[in-house]
């Protein structure tokens, strides 16, 4: 097929995740759910805004490109939450890395490697692009359900010990950040909005 | 205002995107009406797929960045139809100047002015960074009219040398895209989703 052919259906295909609704509410548009496209251009965009809290090297391009890409596979694996069972947690890893095949595969042969390395680089999040990228992804859904009585955290019964390690990744890379973050699960316990086990 | 509350705060009020509906439908969501939140994400990333189509040298990192901020306007000026009478685009772009304003300026004063100068940069489309950027934010809008009958142009009777207009940035800058974008409208023209005057 026509390279351009094939950029152009990957770019189609990609509508879909305008389709995929996560716990997370919008409260400026009636508290209707979140989909996942348009929190992955809230935390591209919330990545660029605190890049200087960040005290290792991190490049904001590539960080920028993860968290455009990093909810593609929901596509096809769909979104599990976050605090979900461990068994549905790995069920949930092997149905998306079929969908990282599937999904990045539309692609040209060079762009789909490309892609599906800066994926799985997102994935197992060891170098401090990655690490930095998935901080972002985890520090907006903590200001959402601070903002919103707890949220999803309430609704679930999810723990303040649960919360402290999806939000690890801050810790060394950007301890600032980090010491908002312990504050805010702090208030939350006090608020009855997460649980102190 | 502590620098990292202003951030924040800017971060919280770009959650309102979600709730700025545009002209063009989500096919893949039951044709509801797309927001400006999830379509800043799809061009976003469009950029990233189609950016080696760009013969003078462009900086992904900024385009990217433009694009991701190219919107937040809307936040306060709402979204115009693209091809609205001259003096309601006129109206909007006094509006856009206001809310840049008081949306950026949320942010601490280097971030302030370094976001508006890039927003400034789009909006203007001299360089070769904005001039891509905008013509990522056309030829998507294109794509989606293009898969789902013509859609907003039928519905708005818009013309062919409208659609050419707006997506000229690409005739020097992207050789291959602009042929390509050419051959839709005359596709659209036979399909008689575009005017043809």
């Amino acid at each position: 097929m026509h390279q351009l052919t094939q950029q152009l259906n990957f770019i189609w295909e990609l509508d879909r995740l305008k389709a995929v609704y996560r716990q997370a509410l919008v409260q400026s548009d009636g508290n209707r759910r979140e989909n996942s496209a348009e929190h992955s251009w809230h935390i591209s965009l919330t990545a660029h805004i605190l890049h200087d809290y960040a005290e290792e090297s991190v490049d904001i391009s590539r960080v920028t490109k993860m968290l455009l890409i990093h909810d593609i596979v929901e596509i096809d694996a769909g979104d599990t939450f976050a605090f979900a069972e461990q068994t549905k947690l790995d069920e949930q890893e092997a149905k998306e890395m079929q969908a990282a095949n599937r999904l990045f595969g539309l692609l040209p042969d060079a762009q789909f490697q490309q892609v599906k390395a800066l994926w799985m680089e997102f994935e197992e999040a060891k170098t401090a692009d990655a690490r930095f990228a998935k901080a972002m992804d985890r520090i907006l859904p903590l200001l959402q359900n601070m903002r919103n009585q707890g949220d999803s955290w309430a609704r679930h019964s999810v723990k303040k010990s649960q919360v402290i390690a999806r939000n690890k990744y801050l810790m060394n890379l950007a301890p600032q950040l980090w010491n908002y973050v312990c504050e805010q699960i702090d208030i939350a316990v006090q608020m009855g909005w997460l649980q102190d086990e």
